[in-house]
């Protein structure tokens, strides 16, 4: 399928039917999104701890309601129901299944919550001439968990977890440059450099994604990572909880450059 | 003297002799700035060296024809010939003698150029609650030469001087974001970690100012410095040149935050 298509277009073949993979690469330019689907016992919470903690958890849009399957300001004519080509359904904390519409399980009460994530980030630096090594390879951004406490709220706690792109110094500040402009999807890093400090074992072991290669002119460049949000539903056991499967993200018609701040 | 002096007050206080000393601290949240000083003959391709070279020579004023002793943009009633409490002259690129009035050897085919200087980042990484080595240790900042080329023009040429403050990791983030906003000071730094990799040999050794303290924590994070251009200019050995002595500053009615660019 040709990956220049509009996000409407995408989000329409996604609830046919037709498109159940990852969205990585697809409507370049726009902003994809992380999904999180909460009772409504448990959004207020997980909202101020969103709020609380903007870097791992920035949020670019959420229902006005329990109930409202739309977000209007993300996208036109988008049902959060059937827009996402997979979902993970969790049952008091524990992965229950992963399915491609969630229609039938739907209930009055469920509030929708969308978080910036790195592609657009990673959009800006490679627009801007630098490599990203998974990107260049292939494979899933290396993440960990580290020691960084996020200010909890209510139910809601979390250590932090952050990706990895390792860069040569001068890139590196010019990374940091450009991620300043991009509040909304994570920001500028938390840290660079000995993994050790913020509670890392071991760089070439992530706990979520993949290795990377590390040359050695390179620094290893932390960002705060949007499955920070996800250990804190984890570790906070609602009842019910419905969140994208990796890689397969909303994908909203929001204009990457939209959400830089200047 | 009251350190809390106007900048037209210590200018005043300079051209009467009752300030002969160095400008670090004084007038705080005005800018300062080098100033060098050259024939006509060689104002035009020094001016093309600033331009070509923004962040080792950040030009933030100049002289608007050969023989104008005043610069109105950067100070009320500036005379260059008597507002500096000390200068420097050259003679054919060798240091000649210190003065603390040129009034007696002006020459209406001079050309004056005031340069951005760190002073005025420094002020705002300090309030915004960083440690800055070089001030709480109360030395010169220390100052190396590297093997990074400068983009030549006409008989200018040179190779780049880096300052050095070390930070740590979260710290350097936050001041690269702060000196992204302030181009006209020599802006964000240019490279951080191994001092090697841009030809400094020994970090405990530098060419110019003091060597400070690096905690195990620490990484040296270095910016393009105004030394740069006094290098170059003893390289062209123009027949003639007067700059500032060190630390002994133009102070301009600038405010500090008048040269952030947002």
């Amino acid at each position: 399928m040709n990956q220049d298509i509009s996000p409407l277009e995408l989000r329409r073949k996604i609830r046919n039917g037709e498109f159940t993979s990852n969205t990585s690469g697809y409507s370049r330019g726009f902003v994809q999104g992380n999904l999180c689907i909460l009772p409504a016992d448990y959004a207020s919470e997980f909202l101020q701890f969103c709020q609380s903690n903007p870097k791992p958890c920035p949020l670019i849009g959420m229902a006005t309601s329990p109930g409202d399957y739309s977000i209007p300001k993300l996208g036109e004519d988008l049902d959060i129901r059937t827009d996402i080509p997979s979902y993970r359904v969790f049952e008091n904390g524990e992965l229950s299944h992963e399915v491609n519409d969630i229609s039938d399980i739907w209930r009055d009460d469920l509030v929708s919550f969308v978080l910036g994530c790195s592609f657009s980030f990673e959009e800006a630096l490679i627009d801007d001439g630098l490599e990203i090594r998974n990107v260049s390879e292939g494979v899933n951004v290396p993440m960990y968990r580290t020691d960084i406490d996020c200010n909890p709220a209510g139910r809601f706690a979390s250590k932090m977890v952050v990706s990895m792109r390792p860069l040569i110094p001068s890139d590196a500040i010019r990374a940091i440059q450009i991620c300043t402009r991009f509040p909304a999807v994570h920001g500028a890093p938390v840290h660079f450099g000995d993994p050790g400090r913020i509670g890392i074992r071991d760089i070439n072991q992530p706990e979520f994604g993949d290795a990377v290669t590390i040359h050695s002119d390179e620094v290893p460049i932390f960002w705060a990572c949007g499955v920070t949000p996800q250990v804190a539903v984890e570790q906070a056991r609602p009842p019910f909880c419905i969140t994208h499967s990796p890689g397969c993200m909303l994908v909203s018609d929001l204009p990457n450059s939209h959400l830089a701040v200047m």
